[in-house]
């Protein structure tokens, strides 16, 4: 039984902390401490509670010991493992980021990467993730962290750019979608069942806007199966969870249809949620306006909808916490303990990662963060080559990380100007004068001050 | 006294023929013979016989022998310097590169080099290139190749693509301009009057939009004298050769209007006229429409225009060839004859070209062409190592530099589809939906399909 | 029940071929045909009679088609993977290349891969894996190509270049017992036994000349077991499967002291056998006479021994194909099969391989041959990122890396003049003037002449 | 008339400063103070007395204010250039760079850059120039640095590491002596006399193992001719500025026949003194003992002939400070103060330096110090682009290029072992045992702990 200490950032408000307990309860082989730290500590303590009741369920196998913290440091002093999961800001600046832009024309899906959102959001989140670099550094350096915080290249960019030693890597599953997607395909087109873990997909780009460069199955070539696939599906669309119309209730849902747009035009599969995706793109391409984005089949997720949605789930978890609704233990499709358990020696196992490109993405700016498989073993996380793009989308996703590259720079320097510039490259703003994407700026900092204070002279940049 | 040949491929119905007939005959220490090659070759004709007449000028130091030649092949056989200036194509076509976009919005102020018209310019351009390339190395391998020839940047690719060993580069006075412009700060800002061969600058990026990192005239840095200059001339514009409103006029003009607004935003300097740089650049920045143009001051040059001034020239040029007017020898700020002198051994000079890059230029594609200093002398022609662009400027070549590479690759390989994934990566296009621009550009080949016919299926592509 | 055609190339008077046969009987869930093909005809037919017989044992779960071809073109013809493990001329040639250097003052200890005998090796193997890679492209060009032929690097270096798209590895066993080594250093020091699947050597450099800059098991830093275990086993050295005098006897054993005092200096540990290892340095370091190699514990393998061993096990192979003989079917240490049943998509393995790099090992060129470890699965081998060396052991690499790079440019070009700039760049030349070299490498090409002459201007070079 | 001031440092016992005051004084143009400061200051006052002689002398143009300063400070306040000419040591620790190596048969011509008295000079140099580089920062940070010690790479490389945003450079004028032999060249096969700065080299590598990749007068290849040449001179050697047999009586003296050897065998010319040439080549090539030295045609500079020299120089100064003898002003061929006012404005001037490489070789690595040609001119020294090496020639360039590398990074850590794996992997030391070269390194340590104690824990490497 191996003992371990594994630090929790945040995640009181997420149903995702949940999922991460019920998978702990169920790994064998591995215990020890699970220190909860997040600055609203009452969900940190029901976070606590639920994980004790999951220790007294019946399937637990392996039992952990629930510590909430009330500063940071104790939480990481000598942690094996970090993870962070945190909101920068409120709801209140999401708001901001999301939907301020709609009165310029400008619709975001989900505003949390790419685009204007992303651009204001990243201005709250690197001065945090800076912080906790150094708090790293001090308490934990041989940690393994791993990010689950968007916006997640730039997040997983200021651990590495502050502390370079760090051991960190930032885990997303939109790719497992798409590889749930490429397996209804090779039913589809072969009638063969297979999970998504018995294919391979070789991933290389940056995350949500993430590529499939080759996908086999044994050695049928999945990507040769999609032309005939998108004859039946491209004008439906299609969902691999559900009905093609699902995007109409739930706003996280999508048809796949940008995806296989995308791959008639440029023969080649994106890996991430169609609502991901459109926001690297030119905003007349899929988002210009609500009829073009219905006609495509994705939703804008609005911060509404999160609001209610997150009050739902923390009613939720208060009753699991109190003991007054049951709590199941199940086989979730998360890898986070895999990826720890193959860290620690029990196994190895391949799963895509976004960490420091040193040379795996070839087309892509050394030390910027990339997403491609990586292998985790032995206290190891190991980049793996990744296969070149086609030159056109290569250009597509180049742009965008060059302008990540440049958006860090400008944060990190605390330089409004140079940040500002990084905002008017953003391919859903290319519609804008630069006047007007000069007072969309200055609007959205200006709503969201509270907390850039802190970090920048806004009102210096506003009064200029 | 050094004998040389010079072939001079096209250049039949340009001024710019004359004023390097005026150049030679003022060059001492050369002379030797001038092969005229042009697919009109009434005009290669004209050329001769204004040559003679220069030949017979008073102040003609050095005579020339000038002859016709029927096939290109006698013209190139053993030239120690080919210089190359033709139209691709007719004005009918380029009234279609031009113009055909108006009606989807979209304002060219050039149309030779980037946007649509530019990409479709290509696709005539480069394939009369690749026999240019092969024909050169069948019969002078050795020589040095001159390129006036837009659009600059492909035209030079191709020459180096088929071709490794050629001796080639690109010549464009854009630079000169801007070497003026400082000037006129140097003056109006310290009193100090200088030509442009006084001052260095360091250029880099790529032709039409290269950028001045730094400019000194002894150690008095220019770049830091903008500021205080832009209070006066921001808003009214200044142009270095007369009045700012010149543009009113002369649809070749600007004010500076737009290079004044980027050194604002980016505190570097641009070094192409404001007509080339907006086509770089989202379209809703300068280009929007016309009351914007006329905002920032310049001109949309349009073809009718062109043909008129063609035709005036050709007029005046006749009077010439036939005796019927004077031939005045004076002294031309064209600087291609001193660069042969140079090469010749004659002396040292630095100037810019568009060539190879071999890593002169850091942030650009190794292979790709690249604008920079080079130094002349001896057989040599050896880039200089530019200084790096700021990064968000960088972003902003490199996203037009990576455009031309893979427009490049779909032209060499006649993938049409590949060559449109380059059209709607254009920053001009930015505002067309994937539809739209798929239209526009169909549309732009059906009107130039006589000329495109040789080369592309085109009847294919558009049946599709 | 996976059906494939494996061709066989070579491997007639080998016991490896055995070994191969011994695994594939074992593998469940792979059928088909192997397709021997010898240049030695009758040898392959011995092959075939061997497998057959294993066909018929008891513990054979697979059966195999065993067929003998006369032309290699009938063997190579759509086969799945293809098996290369020739001698490049004959044991005359070895003679030779090994020992004619001693008179000289230059010992080799193998003289297969670096040194004089290496370089002289590479001119006759470059131009037969010319040939194998003409005719893979021609009959299966998408069959995977396992390499099993020294020198290893410059014959995958010579695939990659006559066939760029060819999907070829090579695989080397030293790298194993490099990590046998480090698990009796974990059992030594820590007590725990297990076995070298079960840790992790991240692995880098060149075939023979390979490093581990990280070892772990679970996170276990095996290469900080190091100095403890040294100072036990420096002086007398350490054999993982016997007696540190081992090499007393056996010509291929060794005592690991070599390693060890290189890890003494440069602090990390080389992954190949002394042996190889010692001819990639300055002669006087560890092979300057026969008293020092005695000194280091390991052994010249001379030629008159090979033979020997060869002529034994061909006697014995007989034996075991006329049935004279029992064959008994045994769990190897071999991974090629594991390989292939990965490339097949039964499962995952990485495993150490000899491929191109594509930036996986970024002190070494691009394009060069590198050893790291790589993932294999489903029809994909993916190279793993390789860690960084130390700055100095960098440079012995470096050096023996572009040795190898240029005389291939030599061999392929024919340039015996450049060939012989690679020779006398060798670290065990260091101790010849040029005038020496020279001498020496007339001797050995002449010695070689029968078999060079096919590809060389030979007499050429000798009479100049 | 423009007025700067020139920070001298050291220079006080070299008949460099005269050459350097002399040019000084026929400068139109230029005038201002020069601040003298040498560590041995009676030293600094002899050269203020010979400045202001020659100040006085009928044809000095330009006048200069000679000051003598106590401490560097004052000297390097605002000062527009900084020349640094220093002696690392005395010549005590010179005769043992030079003259302990022979005892373990390693002889050296020069013994100050490369081999053995290179690095163990290196060691006593790098914590000089990182005072320097510190002190600039302080004082001068906009100056142009102008370095004239040796070792001239590793001493340019440590005021880059230290302080990057310094102008700094270094000269040498070996490659001047090899553009005169070109010349002589020039001179013998086609009968034309040109001055060397009427050719053109082009340079790469670096500094004392530079190389000429092209060479032109006009359109004569220089290189082209020396076959012929050769044929002539190979044998007796040629020295360019008298007999071959110069280097009997004058140790500084060659005949070339070392470069001419080189030349025959690699089909480039090496640009330096034959002296140089051979301490970065295995020592049995030229080195091995005196016979073949003389062989060779150059000598073996001992440091008592230094020494000597020196005593007579400081007698001739002393004379001419105290007016006893006449100082007569001459047309040197040193070029410092022609760059001096290139830099200033005055003209351009193209010439060979040592500077930092941003990608100007690309064969060598980013970030060290190649020697390249540069254009000079209005503030600014930017590197020209070099021609690749062929393949050979690159791998014995680079070999010596990394050593630098790996030899500053273990001075930079004070890394006595790192500072080791640099010494053995130095060429001339290629006949040594590690045993014999850690004897050999300990001793000249030893033997240097004067100096090398203050940055060095010396006595703890030695007892271990």
């Amino acid at each position: 039984m191996k003992h371990i200490k594994i630090a929790y950032i945040g995640g009181g408000s997420k149903e995702w902390a949940k999922v991460f307990m019920n998978d702990l309860a169920q790994a064998e082989g591995i215990t020890g401490e699970i220190a909860l730290y997040d600055i609203d500590i009452d969900a940190a303590k029901r976070n606590q509670k639920i994980g004790n009741r999951i220790n007294s369920h019946e399937k637990a196998i392996s039992k952990w010991d629930y510590q909430v913290y009330e500063k940071i440091d104790g939480a990481l002093k000598n942690a094996d493992f970090v993870a962070i999961s945190i909101l920068p800001g409120t709801f209140d600046e999401m708001m901001s980021d999301v939907h301020t832009p709609e009165a310029y024309g400008i619709y975001q899906s989900v505003g949390d990467t790419a685009g204007p959102g992303g651009v204001i959001r990243s201005m709250r989140t690197v001065p945090i993730f800076e912080f906790f670099a150094k708090k790293i550094k001090e308490h934990c350096p041989k940690a393994w962290v791993l990010n689950f915080t968007n916006p997640m290249t730039i997040c997983v960019k200021t651990l590495y750019d502050i502390f370079p030693e760090i051991k960190a890597f930032g885990c997303c599953h939109e790719v497992f979608h798409t590889q749930d997607f490429l397996c209804s395909v090779l039913e589809e087109e072969k009638g063969i069942k297979v999970h998504r873990n018995q294919i391979y997909t070789d991933v290389t780009g940056i995350n949500h806007f993430t590529w499939i460069t080759e996908a086999k199955y044994q050695d049928i070539d999945l990507i040769g199966l999609l032309p005939s696939f998108l004859d039946k599906y491209y004008e439906t669309g299609f969902n691999e969870n559900g009905s093609s119309d699902l995007y109409l209730e739930s706003p996280f849902a999508q048809a796949n249809r940008v995806k296989m747009d995308l791959y008639k035009q440029y023969g080649i599969l994106a890996a991430a949620g169609d609502r991901h995706l459109v926001e690297f793109l030119n905003h007349n391409w899929y988002l210009r306006d609500k009829e073009m984005i219905d006609y495509w089949k994705f939703a804008l997720t609005t911060v509404d909808f999160r609001i209610e949605l997150r009050e739902e789930r923390i009613k939720k978890l208060e009753l699991e916490a109190e003991g007054k609704k049951d709590i199941d233990l199940y086989t979730s499709d998360e890898e986070a303990i895999d990826l720890m358990k193959a860290i620690l020696g029990f196994n190895q196992k391949v799963s895509n990662v976004n960490t420091i490109n040193l040379g795996q993405v070839k087309d892509l700016p050394l030390g910027s963060i990339v997403e491609t498989n990586a292998l985790f073993t032995n206290d190891q996380v190991i980049p793996l080559m990744a296969k070149p793009l086609p030159k056109t989308v290569k250009n597509l996703v180049l742009r965008n990380a060059n302008n990540i590259e440049s958006l860090y720079e400008g944060i990190k320097n605390r330089d409004l100007n140079h940040i500002f510039e990084s905002f008017i490259n953003q391919p859903l703003l290319d519609g804008l004068t630069i006047v007007q994407a000069r007072a969309l700026f200055k609007e959205m900092i200006e709503n969201t001050k509270e907390y850039l204070n802190q970090y920048f002279n806004i009102d210096g940049f506003l009064n200029n």
